[in-house]
């Protein structure tokens, strides 16, 4: 009897880890909203439109809109039985050019793109010559005021370890916190790295980080240019931090300059992504 | 007499040559039409905000809707007594990031950016890796299928020289020939370049002639394409040449894969650009 053909076993569900690059300018950012275009929403859509399953694909993260990606971690759950190498191909004929499935792989059911989660890597892109060809200017902020390097390199490089980041967070209580891993104490987040370099005409500052803060990177970017031309200190970055108020900092800079590079998952969650783009 | 206060003289108008680039993807083509985004209207619309001086600048030829610019010249004459150096940054600071003027001269009064031109190259940039990136999708053709180097090449070497390019030319009547040099009987065109070249991910096709006819470079590369997938030979270019008809060729390539990369004139007529944007 225990082959009965009347028991009828229900269609177990595979957990999916994906990275996705896109270009935000065209979308009102990541988390889906009702009429308005999403990246999470043309995922999704484009999920029920190959397999029949309404399911909402999980960020590490909500990026803002206008802000890119080049490698964002989404995970869902879902029954079709599709070969593992076949669904990056099939999402990336059905989603519009702005976003393409770099990777597609089956993972563990504890995988959570947010919640395991436990480094992230942003780049920020600065445009320094006169001219902003126009086949980059929705990718990079164009700033062609003089600038110190030394100053800028300084400043980034007062927010290596761990930190209360509450001068450099939204306003916004609400979605101050929302990038949070479950471990960490609100505000305080470890920067590994934090750095600036130069290539070609592009200035690019680099910070990875246990997790950031609603618009603290862009944040951060803005208070770092401030130093850069000499309106503050390099040195006031700890004084800034220390006062625990945004009023302290200095602006936001803009969304379009902003990538969200990578995340970084614990050795063995998952393997390595079969295409990464360019930086 | 002669010097007497009472004899008013007109305002001179000056001639100018500018150079600029632009992002195609959200203009409905180079020429102003009533209720679209053009960028000849919003280049007018930046004279004007700037001088308030209502005139049409004159392209050297119209590019369609998608098509991109490196080196589209423009030739209007105004009055304001704007100094040479300045005007550029004007219209930069006055125009949107898709739209930057490289260069603005001031020329002879008998230059006109259209009838003047002797020579325009063309460059279609096709993708041939698995996945485009996002920040890449508006400026290429992605095209992923095995394609023939040799016969592309073999293909596109056959059109160099003075050739009737009928098979080439789009249909519609009217806008064939809008771009014709007034010295150069109708459909026949001299090609002095016609190659294929690789670039890391990218497939580039170069063509530098007197003059095109409307999609006829689109319309060339869709056909070296066909040559390239083995659908025809690449020795059947002469005789789809021969054959002046629209349908002895192939398919017509997408617009977003085009640039306008330069424009040149008699030796002598104008300066060189102070900025040129990097193919």
């Amino acid at each position: 009897v225990n082959d009965s053909p009347e028991i009828t076993e229900s269609t177990p569900t595979r957990n999916w880890k994906l990275v996705l690059a896109y270009d935000g300018t065209d979308f009102r950012g990541w988390q889906v909203q009702p009429h308005q275009p999403t990246v999470q929403g043309e995922f999704a859509n484009a999920i029920e439109r190959i397999t029949g399953e309404h399911i909402l694909p999980q960020g590490s993260g909500r990026t803002d809109a206008g802000v890119h990606a080049l490698g964002q971690v989404a995970s869902f759950a879902i029954e079709a039985p599709i070969p593992e190498a076949n669904l990056h191909r099939a999402l990336n004929r059905t989603l519009p050019g702005s976003i393409r499935i770099l990777s597609a792989e089956i993972v563990p059911p504890e995988f959570h793109a947010r919640h395991s989660a436990v480094r992230k890597t942003y780049e920020y892109r600065i445009y320094r010559a006169e001219i902003c060809p126009p086949t980059l200017a929705r990718y990079v902020y164009a700033l062609n005021w003089p600038l110190d390097l030394e100053a800028i390199s300084e400043a980034a490089s007062h927010v290596i370890g761990e930190h209360d980041f509450t001068s450099f967070a939204a306003t916004d209580p609400d979605a101050t916190t929302r990038d949070r891993p479950e471990a960490e104490p609100d505000y305080i987040r470890a920067i590994y790295e934090s750095t600036w370099r130069k290539e070609g005409d592009l200035l690019l500052y680099r910070v990875t980080g246990s997790g950031f803060l609603h618009h603290m990177v862009r944040n951060l970017v803005g208070t770092f240019l401030e130093a850069g031309r000499g309106a503050i200190s390099a040195a006031s970055i700890p004084a800034i931090l220390a006062a625990r108020s945004r009023s302290a900092a200095g602006p936001t800079a803009p969304a379009h300059g902003l990538f969200l590079a990578h995340v970084e998952y614990p050795p063995g969650t998952s393997g390595t992504p079969r295409h990464r783009m360019l930086p």
